[in-house]
C-alpha cells in the first residue's frame, strides 16, 4: 500500500479535526455503558471493492445497540417481504423520541423500524427456524452483514434485561393492539441480545458498505440480502435512522445512517462506501458527537450527498459528424453520400435508462432532415442493465417501422444476443466490427447500385 | 422524433393503466377547485438534456398549491442561506398533518418548509426587493424554474383568501414567537398568490427537472439555483414532501416529490429525470391518486429509486498485465522487464472520489513485488472532480515519496494543468501520449542503461 | 365594629404568615405589568350578608386578566343559555396550558372557557344589543358583579393588543372550523379590553361572592346572573379554573376559583363566601404564589372545602316520645293512649329533599307497630325548599293512603298553602297551633268516644 | 314503610323514565362481559342515616371494573397518606381518554388515579401487611364500604388477565420511570382482581354514601376512612372520575361520580346521599347511558348539584329587639334601660365559621350607640364546629378589651366548657339559663346602683 494510504490519510485528517471535541456523554442507564473510554475514537471507510482503510480506534469493540436495528430489519424484510412485514411496521418518521410510547392510530403499528417500539417488532416477527432459534437467526445476520462471527457482550445484556421496563412495556403494549404471536417479555429479551452484540468501527464500515452495495458484503462476496431489500433498508434509514433529526441529517449530510447509545454511527453511500464511526459521547439525542460531526465531514470531502447533482454522468452519448469518421476530404458519390446523409451515434459508459434516452434521443437528431441512415456504436459502452435494453429495443423497432435504416457497431453484443434483437425490434440489424465499416455500408446503401 | 418516441410509448402505457383507476375525490373546500375535469390526467418526463415527453392532459393548466412550496423555500434559500432560514423553519418530517397547527417547542419554528405553517414562514421570508416587490420575485423565481411566464389564476386566490383562516391562525401564532418582521396577514396573502399561479404537467416536470439538474433548468439552460440550494430542497422533499406519507414514498418509491390539492405531483431524479403528474383525483392524505401511481410505477420503471444499487459504476477502472500492452511475446532485456515489472492501470470514465479510490487501490495492486514502476493511462477518462483530482494528486505524491516510479498518459490533462500536479504531488511524472511510449519510456528505465 | 373585627384579625394573621414569601416572578410579556409593585399583597373576604373584611394592599388597582373569563361567561350563559354556548366552548378540562392552540377534535370547540381560546370565543358571543355595544355590555356586567363602575386601564390594552398574536392565531384558528360570525381581530381587541379592566381585592372578593350566593351580588342586592348560571360557572371554574393544576387545587383546597397574570385570585364556597388576594409574583403556570397558599389556608381556616363532609347539618329531625310531650306520667285512657300510640315527629331548621327523607322516614319509625296516629311539628322548621315541598307531600299522601292518621302542627305554613297541600297530599290535614294540641286530638280520636 | 315509600316512588318513576333508553352497546372486550342483561336496569340511593332505597334490578350482581378505583384510592391514601401517594399518582384531569399511555412528562406520574395507569399504580401502592396479601386488604376495604362481604367473579377475572396486555403494558411503563418496588405483571394481576370484585347497585350506592358521610358507613356504622380521605377522594372523582367528560358532567350533574365499563355507576352528594345505577349497555366513553340519564336527573330532582346556591342556609342568626324580650311597654328606669340599651342575638341551628361571623356581625350592629350590653343567645343552637368555636371566641375576647358587655345564654354549653371559655375570651362571661335572666341581668348593671 502507498498511493492508497492517501485515503487513510484522508480519514487520518479528520480524526485529528474532531478528536479534541469533547461535548456530550456516555450513556449511562446501565453501568456496563460507562466503562468505555470516553476519549475512544475511531473512523473507518470501506468501498465497493472491499477496501477498508481506518483512523484511530477502529478496532475497539462496543456494543451495537440500536445500530443493529437496520439489519434485522433487513433479515424480517428477506424473511417476509416488504407486504408483510409492513402490515406490523411503518416506515414513517414519527417526530417523536426513539422511545416513544406510541403507536400509529388505528393500525396500532410502531411508527417505523428504527425507534424501539418498531425495532421490538421487528425482532419478533424473525421465527425460530428448524434450525436455528431465532436470535441464532439474528446474530447469523449480523455476522454476515459484518463479514466475521460477531458476539454477545453478556454483561451488557445482563444489565439492559435488568431495566428493560420501558421496553417490556412497549412489546405489551403492541401486543394489545393485535395478534402479534409471541410472549412481549421473550420478543424483548431477544432484542435486548441483538443490542449487545459486539462489534468494531470496521465492522459497521462493511455493514454499511453490504447495503451500499446492494445486499453483497463488498469483503466476503457474500450476498446476504437481495438487492430489494437493502434498498428498503437504506429507504428507511434516511427517513428514520437518526431519530428525530433524520431531516436535518439528510439535509446536511445526505447520506442513509444509523446510530446507537454506546456510541457507534454508520452511514451508507449507496454503490460509493460504507461509513462508520466509534466515539462513546452523545448529544442529547443519543448520537455520538465526534461521529456526527466526524460523517458529516467524511459525505463533505467524498461528495456523497444524495441529492448532490453528480456533474459527471456515468456514460456519454456523442453525436458524431462523418467528418470525424472519414477525416480526409470525401470525394466521389459514396464518400459525399457518407458525408452528407450518414448520422454516427457514439456511446461510451455504462448504459441505463436515463443514458438509453439520451442515445434515442441522439439517433432522432442524426442524418439529414431526410431521415438517412445511422451508425449506433456501441464499442465503448461498458455494460447496459434491463431498463435500457429495452428502451434500446423500442426506439430501435420504432426506427425501423419508420422505414429509416440503422446499423450497429457492437462486437461485445451490449445490445443483447442477435435473437432477442431481432424478436424486439422486429428485424435484423446489421451489426458491424468498426465504425467504419458501417458507416462505409449504410452510405452505400444510400448512395445505390452503381 | 422516432426513436426517441419509445419514451411517449412508456409515458403512454403507463397512461394508459391508470387512467381507469377512478377512486379518489376533488378538494372541495373551495368551489375554484371542483370546476376542474375528474377525468384530467397527464404524465410528463424532462431528462437533464432537456427533453420533454408526455402522455395525456399535460397540458391542462391547475394551480400549484403546495406544490409551490420547495420553489420558494429553494428562493429563500437562495436569497438568505441555509443558516438563516433554519433559524425560522426546521426539516424534520413531523409526523403531523400539511395543516397542523404545531410548532418546534422551544424554538417556535415550523417543523418544515412543506406543511403550511413553513412555507408560510418561508414565503414570508422572501423580502420586498428595490426592483419588485416580494410577489413579483416569487412569480418570477417560478417562472424561470418553469422555464416559461406563469401567471396568477384569480379566482382561486379570490376563493382561498376568502376561506383562509387556518392558515391566517398559524401566521400570527408563528409570529407570536418570534420577531418575523411581517404582517402576517400579508403574508398569508402572498402565500394564497404562490399557491394559485397557474401551471401544466409538463411545467411541473420542467420544474423538477431544474432541482434534478443541480438548479439548472435543462430547457433553457438558465442557472435559476445554486447546486447547493437544489440539493438542499430535494433533500426536504425527500423527507417532508409528501406529508405523512413521505417515509412510505420514500422507502417505495425512492424519490423526493411534492403534492398539491389540485392534482399536481412531481418527483425528482437527482441526475436523471423530473417528473410529473397531474390529475385531480385525491386520496385522503391530499395526494393525487393517479398521479402517486403513476409516478410510482415510472420511478420503477426507471430504475430511479435513489437506494437501489447503480450496478453499472461511472468509471471502470483497470489493472492491465504487460501482455495486453504488447501482444507478442517479449523477447530481450527491455521486452522481460517491462512484461515483469511494469504494471498499468486504466481508468475509463468520470472520476469522482470513489473511482479515485478504486485508481489508487488498483496503483498499488500493479506491478512487481518490488514495486516496480506503473503507467497511469488517462486516456479514456471523460472528466475528474476536485474531490477526485485531490485525491489522485495525494496518493501520486505518496508514491513518489516512497521513491516509486510512476508515467501518467494524460493527453487531455484530466490531471489537471501541469503546475498543479507539480505543486500537488511534488515532483514532474513524466507524461505521454499513449500506453505504449509510457511503458516502454519505464522499462527503459528498470533494465538500465545498456 | 368590634366582634367582627375577629374575621379580619384571622385575615391579617394569614396576610402576616404569607407576606414574606417572596418567590415568584411578575408577568413581563408587556412592560406594563412590570409596574406592579412585586410586594403588594391584599386578602379580602366578603359574606353572603356583604360584610367585606381584607388586610393588605386589597384596595390596590389592577388589571382582571384572566379573572374577567368566568364572568364573562356567566355573560354568555345569561344572554344564550347553557346548550347554546356548548356548541361554542366545551366545559372539559385540557390538561394543556392556558395559551394551548388546540380545539376539541370533530367539533372544533375549544375546550372550556377558562382557557384563552374558549375565552375569545365567550367573548365572541356577547353580541352588540341595540343600546350598547359588546365591550359595553361586558364591562356593565362586570361592574354590577362587583359592585361598582370599572373601568380600563388603556396602557395595559394597548400593550396586550400590541402583542397578542398568538391570540389572533387561536381566533383566526376557531374561525377556521366554523362559522362564528365574527371578525377575529375585533374578537380578541374585546378580549383584551376585558382583561384590562381594573379592580382591587375587595372586588374580586365581591365578584366570586356573588356566584357563591346564587347570582345575586350581597353587597348591593342586586341579581347579576340566575342561580342557574352562578352554579354553571362555578362548576367550570371547579374543574378548569386552575389551568393544569385545577385538580390538585379542588383535591387540596375544594373551592372553585380563577387566576389571571396580573396577581389576582378568587374563590367561591357556595353559599359561604367570596374570596380574593392580590399578589404580582406568579409561579410558573401564572398564578399568585401568595395568593395560591394564602386562600389555600384560608379554605382550611374557614371549613370551605366543597367536599369535606358539614358534620353539622341544616336541619335536624326529632322522633319524640310522647314522654317529651307531656312530662307528667299519664293517667286515664286518653293519657295511656298518647302515651302508647301517639307518635311525634318534630323537625327544626331548613328543609331540603335530604331532610324531608329524614322526616318521612321518622314519621314511619313512630308510632305504635299498628300504626297509631302521628303528629308532625314544623314549628321550628325555618323554611322548605320545592323539593322538599314534592316529597314531603307526596308522603303524606301516601299515609292517608294508607288509613295512616297524620297531624301537622305548622303555624308558619311550612308545608304551603292549605289549597296547595290538599290538593298534593289528597286530604284536608288538621293542623294545629301547638304540639299538645295535636298530640291530644290525636289520642282523643284514638281513644275513640267514651 | 310508608310515608318513606314516596321516596322508592320518586326512584320508580326515573327507573320508568329512562329503562326504555335502548342506545348504548355492552363491553364485549372479554366474553364474559356480554353475558349481562343489556336489559338490567338498577337505581340505588343511600342516606346518611344509612337508609337505602331503589328500583329495579338494583340487587343483580356485576363486577365493580373501574368503580374500584376511587375506593383501592381511599386505601393507599388511608394507608399512606395524600402526600406519599402524591408523589406516585396525581390528580389532575388529563383530557385523555381512562387506557391513555401517558405519564406527567417529568415526573413520570399517571395523571390521576381514575385512568388505568393511575389505578394500577394505586393498587401497586397497597402493601401487603404481616395479617394479609394486598389483594385481602383491598377486598376487606371495598367490603367495608359496601357494608358486606364481597367476593370476586373468577371467570372475569381470567378472561381480564387473559387479554390485559394494555394494562400489563402500562404497568411496565409506570415501573421504567421510577422506582415503585412492585412487580409489575403481579400489580396488573392484583388490579384485574379488583375490578372483578362483584357488587350490586344498591351495593354501589352505600360505598357511594360512605364517601358522603364522610367515610363512615351510614349502614354498618364503621368508620372506613377518615374524612380527610373520604373528602380527598370525592374531589378527585369530582374532575376525574368521568373520564373526558368529567367537565360536563361536574357542570350538568354536578357530583363526584365513577363509572364502569360492566355498567356500574356512583355518584355521591356529600353529607346528602349516595346514588347508583346499573345498566350495561354503554356510551362511546363507556359509562353507563340509562345510568348517566337517570342519575344527572335524580341529582337534578334531590337538588344536590354542589354548586347550586343552597337558598336555605344551615343556621339563623337573630338580632331581636328588647321588645321581642319584654312585649310589655317597659316602665321605670331598669326597663327603659332595657328597652333601649341592651341588643339581643339569637342564633338557631348549626354554627360553622359561615354562620359564626354572622353572630358577631349581629353582635356588632345589636345595641345603642355607645355600644352597650348585648346579650347572645344560644338556647336554640344545635352545635357548633371547631372553626366557629375559634372565632365565636376571638369575637368576644374583642368586645371585652373594647369594655363591652356581653352575656350569654348557653344551657347547654354551646361555646364550650366554662374553663376553655376563660382561657380564649379572657373573662368570665356571665352565663344564664334564660334570655329574660341575662337581658334584665344586663339592664341592671347599666342602671347602675339605684
Amino acid at each position: 500500500m502507498s498511493a492508497s494510504e492517501a485515503v487513510t490519510d484522508a480519514l487520518r485528517e479528520l480524526h485529528a479535526r474532531f478528536a479534541g471535541v469533547d461535548e456530550g456523554r456516555q450513556a449511562d442507564y446501565i453501568p456496563e455503558l460507562t466503562r468505555s473510554d470516553p476519549d475512544d475514537f475511531g473512523l473507518a471507510l470501506v468501498s465497493m471493492d472491499g477496501h477498508a482503510y481506518s483512523a484511530g480506534a477502529a478496532d475497539t469493540p462496543f456494543t451495537l445497540q440500536s445500530v443493529s436495528k437496520p439489519f434485522v430489519y433487513a433479515l424480517a424484510l428477506a424473511a417476509l417481504g416488504l407486504d408483510e412485514v409492513s402490515r406490523w411496521v411503518g416506515a414513517e418518521p414519527s417526530g417523536e423520541a426513539f422511545n416513544a410510547i406510541s403507536l400509529e392510530p388505528g393500525t396500532g403499528r410502531p411508527a417505523n423500524a428504527m425507534v424501539n417500539a418498531g425495532a421490538i417488532v421487528t425482532t419478533a416477527l424473525v421465527p425460530d427456524s428448524r434450525e436455528e432459534p431465532a436470535f441464532g437467526r439474528i446474530l447469523s445476520c449480523l455476522s454476515r452483514f459484518a463479514g466475521r462471527k460477531l458476539d454477545v457482550d453478556e454483561d451488557v445484556h445482563g444489565s439492559e434485561a435488568a431495566t428493560g421496563d420501558r421496553n417490556r412495556a412497549l412489546a405489551y403494549l403492541i401486543r394489545s393492539t393485535g395478534s402479534l404471536p409471541v410472549d412481549p417479555v421473550q420478543a424483548v429479551d431477544t432484542y435486548f441480545r441483538q443490542c449487545a452484540v459486539r462489534a468494531t468501527a470496521v465492522d459497521l464500515a462493511v455493514m454499511a458498505a453490504t447495503l451500499a452495495y446492494g445486499g453483497v458484503n463488498p469483503v466476503t462476496g457474500e450476498r446476504v440480502v437481495s438487492p430489494e431489500v437493502a434498498a428498503q433498508v437504506l429507504a428507511v434509514m434516511a427517513t428514520c435512522g437518526m431519530y428525530d433529526s433524520s431531516g436535518d441529517w439528510l439535509l446536511r449530510v445526505g447520506l442513509p445512517a444509523k446510530s446507537g447509545v454506546s456510541g457507534g454511527l454508520l452511514a451508507a453511500g449507496p454503490a460509493r462506501f460504507g461509513l462508520a464511526a466509534y466515539s462513546p459521547l452523545l448529544d442529547a439525542s443519543g448520537t455520538s458527537v465526534r461521529g456526527r460531526a466526524a460523517l458529516g465531514a467524511l459525505s463533505e470531502r467524498l461528495g456523497l450527498h444524495l441529492m448532490r447533482n453528480p456533474a459527471l454522468p456515468g456514460s456519454t452519448v456523442t453525436l458524431v459528424t462523418t467528418a470525424d469518421v472519414l477525416p480526409s476530404a470525401p470525394t466521389g458519390r459514396l464518400a459525399r453520400a457518407l458525408h452528407e446523409r450518414v448520422g454516427v451515434v457514439a456511446a461510451q459508459g455504462a448504459l441505463d435508462f436515463t443514458a438509453a434516452e439520451r442515445v434515442l434521443y441522439a439517433l432522432d437528431e442524426s442524418g439529414s432532415e431526410d431521415g438517412g441512415p445511422v451508425v449506433l456504436d456501441l464499442r465503448e459502452v461498458t455494460g447496459a442493465d434491463s431498463d435500457a435494453l429495452v428502451l434500446l429495443h423500442a426506439g430501435l423497432s420504432r426506427l425501423a417501422r419508420e422505414g429509416r435504416r440503422a446499423a450497429v457497431v457492437d462486437p461485445g453484443d451490449r445490445l443483447g444476443p442477435p435473437d432477442l434483437l431481432r424478436e424486439r425490434t422486429g428485424q435484423d440489424l446489421p451489426r458491424f466490427g468498426s465504425r467504419e465499416e458501417a458507416a462505409e455500408q449504410c452510405a452505400r446503401v444510400l448512395a445505390g447500385p452503381g
